[in-house]
């Protein structure tokens, strides 16, 4: 592997154009033959492309839909956790639940209503929309049935099926505060009906505080405009609530003095209790992390060097620390987090273990700023019951075997 | 638009299925004719996607090639920053430059040799890499040659032509130091080569305390694997340094203690000055910003509340302040930027101005860390002539006429 061999080589083979040297050739031969590197590529490449992909070798990394629906248009698929690096979701890759399938809307035909209590209520265009000054914010987005197959026993084998539902993005849009001021919101409390416009006329109602605090009309995603499975091209963005409440499609908001009591918040996105009675309006995701790497599924193939790695987030604020324990949770170790943490956005944790052969189980613990610890899955159940659907924000356990397959484990 | 009765309608037609009961459908079509909403969908939208697209209607927003080259194989195309949001470049749209075309390297067949004045040189596979640590980070790219036919004449009319070639991106990778430390680094001043496994064979000389500081190898970006135009399945990153260093398909670094002198840095990549003499090894990119909106080629297309945004960045540190001037900069007006700002990354800043529907210059100027200034043209042009290609950072001018009309001037 001598630099300036090579070099020269190369520049033989360039000044002879398609004709080279028989004696450059066979040192460039012997050369590759004695280095323990793939040849050179000898051909060109691709050209420019207007809009990338991926690499053919990626093409398995992708979104997974459950087994629970019996059509994709009113279901869900999940983010494949496990693939993914850093705290950002790729837009196409991030996680879908659709109620009605996915509209094809043409953004200059779309129209928001904002209406109720409002002096001045108004119909917008996008243009209208984007005459506000755009904000930009980093936000993770989960649904409220993240984990809903592993309450009573360890279900899915991956984690792309037991925590999938979730994605992070920089979201840029208009604060809902700019604009209901700007309509002269007549009312300090009361409640907001968001209505989307897919073929289930998805709706909720959001409490008028969540909307003057930090609610965003959203148009844009990492960057680019809203996927259309995502709301385009516009959806509402309701920081560290559940998921089924950020509407998309988003073309009404009706201020006033009540909820709605829409289907989705009194049949569905309930939570029955052992009690016989049902929690509702279960805004806020809680604290909750999870390891993706190792998780159910892969196979550690040696021992020496595994980092640890995964996600943690918290629907409250800010992620202030992570544990992780090797030994289902009797010690815990303080993991590294990846700067800057932010405020209900997902946060990378990073703990740089060794894997010395042997069993063990693998847990993860996330702390949020308010204090909050995320709890153990005995815990939980212990106040939730096992009747529950929603809002599992237990810790996970992976099962590592002597030969290295990480499996899901209650433990 | 009566919610309540909408509701009902809603209900019935989903209990009565595909036959709808006719006075309900009467009052759902009189509701309709009198809103100023369009009608709900009808019909059910798309199912769930594996890997999703964009919405058809975006279908413009595009990678535009330079006219300069006469082939793709070895060009550059622009990011279409007028069309982007916030501070991250999707990687679809993250623009590209390509010595020798885009190779389709396996990732499993791919190596990385570290070799030279290390005491253990080592051929790595992928995987080998992940084994260590991860570290995520935010960092812009930026090609020097970004806005090359800007020096002497206003020439390109859109801010894709003039800035796009630049992209900020969510990086997960490995430390360089991680790596170096780990196989022993045999010097502590010096240089390390890059060589790419690109047609071009793409080289270049990196000094190795940059490489000991904040350089990464990275196999991610904005949380998926790289593309393959940004090096797919590895890549050199060095937050700040000029692009074409950041060596992509990354197959070896040699560390040694001279620079290689290789084509890129003697040929290519230098600046001619007024004296006769070159600058060469010009590695950080300077203070720069731009406003993307409005800017060339856009229409304002009425008086009153017009966002001035845009996008600022310093190869040395964190953006400290920009501002934003609407009479060609004699006086200067300090914009919002979008938190948390990250050092050597994109900066979104915004500033809240009306239009009053007279002829003005826009330009903004940032500042950074070190005390830098982003410097006026015509300041530029004294110290570097005119016989300069590359690392043109002056400060940009949009004329907006009486009509509305933005183009790109000298002012």
């Amino acid at each position: 592997m001598d630099s300036s061999t090579e070099r020269i080589v190369r520049r033989r083979a360039f000044i002879g154009g398609a004709v080279v040297a028989g004696s450059a050739l066979a040192a460039s031969t012997a050369a590759r033959a004695a280095s323990p590197l793939p040849a050179r590529p000898q051909e060109q490449g691709a050209p420019l492309s207007p809009y990338g992909s991926r690499s053919t070798y990626e093409s398995k990394v992708v979104r997974v839909p459950t087994e629970l629906t019996p059509t994709q248009i009113t279901s869900w698929d999940f983010t494949p956790l496990q693939d993914l690096h850093g705290t950002l979701t790729p837009n196409g890759l991030f996680f879908e639940r659709n109620h009605g399938g996915v509209p094809n809307i043409d953004p200059a035909a779309h129209r928001l209503l904002v209406h109720g209590l409002v002096d001045n209520p108004r119909v917008f265009t996008m243009d209208d929309l984007k005459r506000y000054p755009p904000v930009t914010v980093v936000h993770f987005l989960e649904c409220s049935g993240n984990g809903l197959t592993e309450w009573a026993k360890p279900t899915e084998p991956t984690v792309q099926k037991t925590h999938g539902l979730i994605g992070c993005a920089e979201w840029t849009g208009v604060r809902v505060s700019t604009l209901l001021k700007d309509l002269g919101v007549k009312t300090t409390t009361g409640w907001v009906l968001a209505e989307g416009a897919d073929a289930a006329v998805m709706d909720r109602s959001i409490p008028l505080d969540k909307m003057m605090d930090d609610a965003i009309l959203a148009y844009a995603q990492n960057g680019e405009a809203l996927r259309p499975e995502q709301g385009y091209p516009l959806r509402l963005l309701l920081p560290g609530f559940e998921g089924n409440m950020n509407i998309k499609w988003l073309r009404r908001l009706k201020v006033g003095t009540e909820p709605s009591y829409t289907r989705e918040e009194t049949s569905k996105y309930t939570d029955l209790l052992p009690s016989g009675t049902a929690r509702m309006f279960t805004f806020v995701m809680e604290a909750k992390s999870v390891i993706t790497r190792p998780s159910g599924g892969m196979q550690i193939s040696k021992k020496g060097e595994m980092p640890v790695t995964g996600l943690a987030w918290s629907g409250r604020g800010k992620i202030t620390r992570v544990e992780v324990s090797a030994d289902a949770g009797r010690t815990w170790n303080t993991a590294q987090l990846t700067e800057p943490v932010q405020s209900k956005a997902l946060t990378r944790f990073v703990y740089p273990w060794k894997w010395n052969g042997e069993e063990v189980v693998l847990q993860s613990r996330a702390y949020d700023e308010t204090g909050y610890v995320q709890p153990s899955l005995a815990d939980l159940v212990k106040v939730r019951g096992l009747a529950s659907v929603y809002h599992l924000n237990a810790i996970q356990s992976w099962h590592v075997a002597s030969d290295g397959t990480v499996t899901n484990v209650h433990a």
